[in-house]
């Protein structure tokens, strides 16, 4: 089988823990890309929240990271540019966006998504605000330029819970889905259950890094609402955004001794069936696959014939999200040189 | 896009509760397999254990449901044939195998994919017997021929164990897979959790339907090794067969309330990696989300980047593995069509 060798030009929007890891495993898996796929990537362009860096022969990747990390920003790198509008005017197959989720105004996300589709560029996202907030129009608009959209880094970090419904309960029509989707509370929930009081747990969880100083879009459940908007319009093509789910988070959960030795205790559910969409709180059996350890997620697809599938894994990491990301750009790559992406 | 339309003439072996549940859906799903995939499946020949039926238009699929329903056998239905080697001598593009495993001899199996390669058959089997037992010669010969050989149905019944390493880890190297791949044993071992004996543990599983009368393929763990030896040659391309496994069943297990106060307890475990193949129980921490309730399984596959991820779900049950082998059927289709399997 042939494959077409061509340069992939990316322009990298975010530098933070998900973007050092992406460039890190580019550089890494540099080899394998070329050999495997015909992939040649080359980062074109690259920012953080207060710099940016282009050169359109490719720029070193690897004195880019240790610049980053040495400095702690990309100002003073020898491809530093001034005043650019990166996506808009860059010349590049793909925009990877690994800027922060704002589930208030999708920004500086939709903005990129925007700017992406006008100068014909496709796109890997791993911020959820923009599909939060747009998902159904954006996947319209990106469809109808016949440009790829691909977000597997938006729900699970690495673990495949979009491709999961995708690729492999294909052809089977999902009735409902059920998933503890946000890390944070679940760390939160099942040190509870240890007997430590939600305060506590939530600033063992801080200095564990599990949670952000404003914990808010964890623990009042707005991550999880984003992760069910963005699972539930690909499995089950509903059509939904943000303001279509009930949210309520976990600040006045409590577990009890009682609750506990009845064999069960509460998890942040996300559901989707056909009453709606919802994040609540919920009390749950301790032997249901649901209730999982420490910060991992887990999503339950009932499928129609084949029933109950879940699956099980981290939720997060920069590690991780970044080897979802390397997934969506070798798809694009089959896609692009029209070879056979799955065996 | 077009899709070739040609009819897909199908050979059943076997018409127990996979085979009626197979034809039964094949039925309910006729019009959709048409319209979305171009499917056009003729069912030319079945047999159960004592008859066959052939008929090169095509049988009455219903009828045929009806009349092994009523008489327990195809014995006595119009197009009754006898002294044929089906496999052999009908024309058809696929053979589907649910005839039972057997784990010595790899018979009636074996005899069939033979038949289908030497004729020139693709293969979608459900009996673990020929792949525990000489799956890497198999894979070969099948791929030698141009031919494919599918198997879904054979690990997980409609969970799709197989199909999550092949189609959403793909590109990560997977460097151990630990499972509970035996539901009849893990029914066993959560009763006994509850305090009653292995013993009467298995009588009620034997009740239940969940094991036979003969329970030593589960019990003493031959069934959880030939899955095992099957998700590891694909999952980790090994080369393996049932012969380079430690087997150990759970007739001697207990289950003690010391080991349960330290929130532990014993499930049987199929593990492969780089110290080798085992089918064991062990004891294992209770929040270890391998730890599922009644006869379902879980596997963990523990990739090289992303990690561990556990797939939970119903490990048989005709109609979850009729809707794989219904999975495999549509892949071999979009195979043979040259159009694009999963998106």
């Amino acid at each position: 089988m042939l494959l077409r060798v061509e340069r992939m030009r990316i322009i990298l929007m975010g530098m933070g823990v998900v973007g050092q890891a992406f460039l890190e495993l580019l550089e890494l898996e540099k080899a394998d890309l070329y050999r495997k796929y015909g992939l040649h990537p080359v980062v074109v362009a690259a920012s953080d929240s207060n710099s940016m860096v282009y050169n359109p022969r490719g720029l070193d990747v690897q004195r880019l990271l240790n610049h980053k990390r040495s400095e702690g920003t990309l100002h003073g790198f020898p491809d530093e540019v001034q005043g650019m509008d990166l996506v808009r005017e860059v010349e590049a197959e793909v925009v990877i966006d690994v800027t922060p989720s704002n589930f208030r105004t999708g920004e500086p996300g939709i903005s990129h998504l925007r700017a992406a589709l006008q100068t014909g560029k496709h796109v890997i996202t791993a911020n959820k605000g923009p599909l939060a907030l747009e998902m159904p129009a954006l996947v319209e608009m990106f469809q109808h330029k016949g440009l790829r959209l691909l977000f597997s880094g938006t729900v699970g970090g690495g673990t495949p819970f979009l491709r999961f419904v995708g690729k492999c309960l294909s052809g089977e029509k999902i009735v409902s889905i059920r998933g503890v989707i946000n890390g944070t509370t679940n760390y939160i929930l099942n040190r509870m259950e240890d007997g430590i009081s939600f305060r506590e747990a939530l600033r063992e969880a801080q200095e564990k890094g599990y949670a952000e100083a404003d914990p808010s879009n964890d623990v009042d459940g707005w991550d999880s609402a984003a992760k069910l908007v963005i699972l539930s319009n690909w499995a089950m093509d509903l059509g939904v955004t943000l303001k279509d789910v009930s949210v309520r988070g976990i600040r006045d959960v409590e577990i009890t001794e009682d609750m506990l030795s009845r064999g069960k205790t509460v998890r942040l559910i996300a559901t989707a069936d056909e009453s709606g969409l919802r994040v609540q709180p919920e009390e749950i059996d301790r032997r249901d696959p649901l209730v999982v350890p420490g910060a991992l997620n887990a999503v339950s697809f009932i499928a129609e014939i084949s029933g109950r599938h879940t699956l099980i894994g981290k939720g997060a990491g920069g590690r991780e999200t970044a080897a979802a990301l390397m997934r969506d750009l070798v798809e694009l790559k089959m896609y692009l040189g029209g070879v056979e992406p799955c065996s």
